[in-house]
């Protein structure tokens, strides 16, 4: 199970105000503190900074990598801020995102081919987020095909179904769910990933619903999860799910979480 | 979600201890509890009092069922225990449980045509139980066979894909979420339930562990569950797993739990 570390959001006012005053001490331990919670990557969006959004993807790519030794994910759908997030990246990146939308698509591809990192496919089109598993699943095969066809690793593709939040939709849950597994069924060879959050927008307890979620998500076979790493349900659930799903040789992981008094309420 | 309250066991101590001082208080507490914390079934077993378990049946249910406006799983195997519940039981029982081996499955047929009751039927034939998915679909569909050809209704069936302990079997959960899977896809008039706790046996914080795999098993579209009703963690993930998959009408429940405090950590 790959984990992304949401955190370094610019949506999030902290780290808004954290970006413009080039906090680095900030933004260094927000990234540590997610690597160290198990993020195996650490999510970097800048995007309400507008016109600086471009120097800023640089700065935040030099500064964690120059301090934390944790591969990034990319997060953005300009591709002059994707490109420049790339050239400071050192080892395999994450690219968050593209989607069967073509002008989302085609900027992209010579990025993606140059510099080969895991994507991101958001399952819309340029017809909108299809509403229905099936419909979901077919812009996967599209997305899939065309990716193909340009040489890109079909193994380096978690396709995001991407999730609704319930308050607006109450099927949204459900239908992630059924894609998910439609996507495993049918393209066993790319892989499954969510951005949990948004499925407890607008609702109280909001950590009570993400955990439950990632649970009921993991037990289709998702593969990855935008998350926060430091909640310490999710990092329970996390645990519990992995051995629950038979990845954890003879609970050891679970144990040992238990002996560390991680488990406890 | 249909849940069966598993708290009057003869395995357990306190409960054994009550059975054989006929200790009435302490059984209708036991009902009553389990009924207002949401339990739609109340399970009754008392196995472990062997030549007195048939008369001790016939009291628990009468004792219950004068008290408490419940109706209850008759949970043993033994054909003269069951026929004895049946008879003094008021409204639709549940009959806990049958299985596809030939011993547990003839004698009680008699008793499932005359009282008609919903069936736990677990997924286990006089070979055992299989080791796969799909040896357990198989075991479903004969036992779907037989009953339709004894003109039982196979939405009364619940099939049931044996959790085996995680201690002793690392893919057991695995195993039980893809047998939901199947069933539901290739007999889906007939429906799903589990024995949650069996999954965390030896193994620490059993109450997380029971927790996160119903999640994960109604990720599947699980129907029932038997379970402890009184356990506040498995109480949250119900109501949270319900609204997530779409089962709570702008998810009232979910809030009104929340406005009830019954969410809080």
């Amino acid at each position: 199970m790959l984990v992304i570390g949401e955190k370094i959001n610019s949506s999030r006012r902290r780290v808004e105000s954290a970006l413009k005053s080039k906090d680095e001490e900030f933004i260094i331990t927000l990234a540590r503190k997610q690597k160290e919670a198990g993020a195996d990557f650490v999510d970097v969006n800048c995007g309400t900074l507008l016109e600086e959004e471009k120097e800023c993807m640089e700065w935040l790519v030099e500064v964690i990598q120059a301090n934390v030794e944790v591969p990034l994910s990319i997060d953005s759908p300009n591709p002059k801020v994707v490109e420049a997030g790339f050239r400071k990246h050192k080892g395999k990146a994450f690219l968050n995102s593209i989607s069967g939308e073509e002008g989302r698509i085609k900027p992209l591809l010579p990025l993606i081919k140059e510099f080969r990192p895991f994507i991101v496919v958001l399952l819309m089109d340029d017809k909108g987020i299809p509403p229905t598993a099936e419909g979901r699943l077919k812009v996967a095969i599209e997305v899939t095909e065309r990716l193909e066809k340009e040489g890109v690793e079909i193994a380096d593709v978690f396709f995001d179904p991407i999730i609704k939040p319930l308050s607006t939709d109450e099927k949204a849950g459900w239908v992630a769910l059924e894609t998910i597994s439609l996507i495993k069924k049918e393209i066993p060879q790319a892989k499954t990933i969510v951005g949990l959050s948004n499925i407890s927008f607008g609702l109280p307890n909001r950590s009570l619903l993400n955990a439950v979620y990632l649970a009921m998500a993991m037990g289709r076979g998702l593969d990855g999860a935008i998350l926060d790493p430091l909640d310490s349900r999710i990092k329970k659930i996390l645990l519990a799910s992995k051995s629950l799903r038979g990845e954890d040789s003879f609970c050891m992981e679970y144990i040992t979480a238990y002996r560390e008094g991680i488990l406890e309420d």
